[in-house]
């Protein structure tokens, strides 16, 4: 069965709640991309905070509207410090998200992923490749990189979904969103997007966001990613390459609907 | 009492005396925004290192020009190696200056600025909720945002100042700088600048390195808040948004009063 | 006698083939220009890895196609992780690439890339201080800046070349390049490139990522130096100052001999 494609029209609609509600969305991330990714989310109207410390981090998961955790850059004190939070959030039914970064090729994360997923994840973000890992159907990938379709790794999205109770989104150069019954898809981006480091870690942090929002959380999760499709297609059309593409992109989600803002 | 508004002829003449000093400013900041720190200090002709080993760290601050200390993603073995550069610091007579970020919220961090008070900063540099938190009037505020308006925190920065023997900063719509005795404003900028991450924290490091210049240092401190100002509005008006905005406001920073710097 | 100046019509060809490995870098460098970092090598057709966790690194070492190590903002959790990744990268033959940055001022990170020649780097990338420091002619520098000019440090450059049997890059106004027999120079560049912060390191790391090329390793590290310094007169020419010009030099690495790719 073909999944729908997500509306444009639904996702605008969320944007508008979203910079409402501005959700506080503590993000325990990699080292590469904390400032973008922070960039991100203020640009689309979120506040973003990134608390470490253990006993901070476990007391900010409880008041957030919403926590990332990104094993991009995982060591043993920063894997302790996220499973403090996430067991945090869970108590005070704070939303938290998985980006489960590189990790099939890596097997301190693989475990340290596969023991966070007892936790109940609101949504996981990641790449074919690491989606395939984390579902079992270990595929390696290539460091951060994927080296399979989105499409290919859709069915284990859908199985790992329901297995956990959780909405999985593969992306790629369609999106896939699922929670294993209802699956749609988010097309637009540009492979540009590819060359620009964060991109994918910056729309795990927005996907966490929105799981903060009222409503159906898939059609709250399936808008993040296509707000994040369409900024980067418009900085595509406004950018010489992928230096230019960062602020063209930064501006666009910050100007998303912006006669919707008015 | 109003306090005056900091002129813009000093600020231009502090800022020629800052290019010719180029100040080492030894930077312990947060992982967030390390890099557009150290950009906005080398835009404004600065030097900065971030150094954050103790051993290391002890041994740089005591060689730097000025140290800053950011508390934004602090970690235990951080704190350690703070609390030791501050020490070597201050027996070397470095100045240095304290960014209390979300102070109000985090327990962990409180503590730990308020130990470091003793250590006679040169300056403390933080938005409303943060300053009225260090000063013991705890009103929270929302992870890294104010709750509060800089004016509504000034008596409290004014009795911070004099108890402790600093300058004390409030930053907002206006930026208070005092010294509990003298007080001065200074306007410009643009609500924008909170929609990029670590424009406080960049200021925090300018208000640093300012600190090694001579001469009135309540005079020098108002003029890196004007510099920052100058430049917000400047950048504000050149970009579409807050993505542009970023390499837009380096450029005003290092063009700031070009027919001088010829 | 005068080194040869590097032929441009060799870095373009030596690029071709950079593009066409996409060599898998794996990143161990310092908190400050992480993402240009990924950027810079992301810009030219490398897909890089920032990996710490000492199990993680030295695993993904042997797996990588070229390894970076670089001090900047070395602590001891991070050399022993940044340890056992060379040890792997070397029984791997991994080629791997040190950047010993400020290595002059700082006596933990000096005995640390002191201990680590003794493992074979295909490369070392410095400003002159840090080189002269290295091969134990103690000049100090000031933090990152080099108070000492490329064509001072050469001989100091050639003999240290000689010694560890590796390639020494000094980098400056014009960038040396030696095996300690051989030694070519490479022209370019513009001062403002010393205003933006992490110019230096992202060399290091196209660098590191040349050396997985096959063919004469000093051509090609020689040529990973010129797309940088090809880069950045171009992005001079196109920007206002040090913000506008690290999009434009992105976009310069992006686009550089874009007729060959077509």
């Amino acid at each position: 069965m073909q999944p729908d494609l997500h509306s444009r029209a639904l996702a605008a609609h969320t944007l508008h709640q979203f910079r409402i509600l501005s959700p506080l969305t503590h993000c325990m991330t990699n080292e590469v991309v904390q400032s973008f990714t922070a960039n991100t989310l203020l640009a689309l109207g979120a506040s973003p905070a990134m608390v470490i410390e253990p006993e901070e981090a476990s007391r900010f998961a409880a008041i957030a509207s919403a926590l990332l955790v990104n094993v991009g850059t995982l060591t043993r004190e920063r894997a302790a410090a996220m499973r403090a939070a996430v067991e945090h959030a869970q108590n005070a039914k704070t939303p938290w998200t998985l980006d489960p970064v590189a990790v099939g090729a890596l097997e301190f994360r693989r475990r340290f992923c596969l023991e966070l997923l007892s936790l109940q994840p609101a949504a996981i973000r990641g790449n074919a490749s690491e989606i395939l890992a984390l579902a079992g159907m270990n595929s390696g990938g290539r460091g951060v990189d994927t080296t399979d379709t989105p499409a290919a790794a859709l069915s284990s999205a859908q199985a790992l979904a329901r297995q956990i109770g959780t909405i999985v989104v593969v992306t790629g150069e369609v999106d896939y969103v699922t929670d294993g019954q209802r699956t749609v898809c988010v097309d637009g981006g540009d492979p540009l997007m590819t060359r620009v480091v964060g991109t994918g870690c910056a729309l795990s942090a927005v996907v966490a966001a929105s799981c903060a929002l009222r409503g159906d959380r898939l059609d709250n999760v399936a808008s993040a990613c296509s707000w994040m499709k369409q900024a980067g297609q418009i900085a595509t059309q406004q950018s010489n390459g992928p230096g230019s593409f960062v602020p063209a992109f930064l501006d666009a989600l910050y100007n998303l609907n912006a006669q919707e803002q008015a």
